[in-house]
């Protein structure tokens, strides 16, 4: 259920006055447990929750693949269904410093865009090799397909998207939430779940801009090409260009802007 | 210097592929400091820094007025100025647990939207009186003033913007950053170093979608009208209606949708 039916809402238009019901994006908080301790509490549309916390912990680190999952089970203790607890192997060790927001900038002696990269890729490595490559025309189709399937944005208006497409242009899976960031950890945490990480034949579209979060969560699943219907940041361009991602901009109709990576798009 | 220089990108538009320099909404990290320790690492567009971090305190509850801080200035250590000092006034009690993320929502005994909105609530009260009232031609104008106002928006597609308006409807001041939570910070804290806080006769116009969050923050500076171009999730109107703040979405060309707060709108 990602969506809620609002009260009475005053709509107003041309001048005219009347009441209507609304359908609303639902938001919500979800905590992550780990061993019995909350990790995070995000505010998150409800729905496909085991995603998000397996995606998360994959993307902030926590975890490397889908043997470190053993089980993920809302909390029986919360009726609201917003607790969920992920039970790790034994092996996995859980660094709760790297959790908080501030550490992972922090850690380099300069701060600044370049060493938050840095500390990140570090840790991740860049992507190997120049596959796949797809096809402008292929890449060209993805928003109108994505935006297709958004059965949610379609009666709130109010959802960030980003779907998960193969090499040859399928939709393989969608996500919507109210948080940009919870969209790409949800299909990160789909793809871990059904085993199919490291995402190296696979390209990330997200319905809004990128940002240098959003590349650092795709290169933490391995993905080489990460896409979006608006603007990168300076940061997101850098990131791609040093993970060596592909990284395009302005996805729409029959245009886009390649910033990073532009050896696996097959222009012609 | 909100924007930065791409290198060469490449543009694909209509079958044809030409090379273009482009201009890239800037993002870094800002680390602020209280008394000597880091509270929060946030990525965001460079400019209005000093505001940024009054305006995340004082909507984060670390302080409640201008006279809490004696003085904001960047980290000289720091050779990139991405660390702010924030002096604040030895009375002030500095609850740091407040301060992550995690703490606000798991306070209360079962974790929902509703047990959320009331821990804010608790600690801010809601919007006393019906005032002020302003008509919903003034309000539909808003948008394209503040959308004229955005120098970088136009100049790289890739920002966030925020917009203070008073009662008659004069802009007093815009913000335009990567994070859409930092718009709002930055307008709040812009006003507390004015000195005008609490902002009881001003509408808050936002160019995206308003949250739980945008509603918190909007709150703590007393702002009794929040106007946003796109949806409110279900958790924004819910906080709108309790804490007696109006609510507008779509706002856009001749049209509003109003979901809280109706009685402050003049729709003749």
């Amino acid at each position: 259920m990602s969506t809620f039916r609002s009260d009475r809402v005053f709509r107003w238009e041309a001048g005219v006055l009347t009441q209507r019901i609304d359908e609303l994006a639902r938001e919500e908080p979800l905590e992550i447990r780990v061993r019995g301790r909350p990790i995070s509490i995000t505010m998150r549309t409800p729905g496909n929750d085991d995603e998000l916390a397996a995606g998360f912990l994959l993307t902030e680190g926590v975890i490397q693949s889908r043997q470190d999952v053993l089980k993920i089970q809302p909390c029986e203790a919360n009726e609201f269904g917003n607790r969920i607890d992920v039970l790790l192997a034994p092996t996995v060790a859980v660094d709760l410093e790297r959790l908080t927001r501030h550490v992972f900038a922090a850690s380099s002696c300069g701060l600044c865009g370049k060493a938050t990269i840095d500390s990140i890729q570090r840790r991740l490595g860049p992507i190997q090799g120049d596959s796949p490559v797809v096809t402008a025309s292929t890449l060209a189709r993805f928003p109108e397909i994505m935006r297709k399937a958004q059965i949610a944005f379609d009666k709130t208006g109010g959802l960030h998207a980003a779907a998960l497409f193969d090499e040859n242009g399928e939709l393989l899976v969608l996500r919507e939430d109210v948080g940009r960031h919870n969209t790409v950890d949800k299909i990160v945490g789909h793809a871990l779940l059904k085993g199919w990480i490291p995402l190296g034949r696979h390209v990330l579209l997200v319905s809004g801009r990128t940002s240098f979060e959003i590349l650092q969560k795709s290169l933490a699943a391995g993905i080489p090409m990460v896409a979006a219907v608006s603007a990168p940041s300076n940061l997101a361009v850098q990131f791609a260009t040093e993970s060596r991602q592909t990284l395009i901009g302005f996805l729409r109709g029959d245009r886009m802007n390649v910033y990073a990576g532009a050896q696996r798009v097959k222009f012609q």
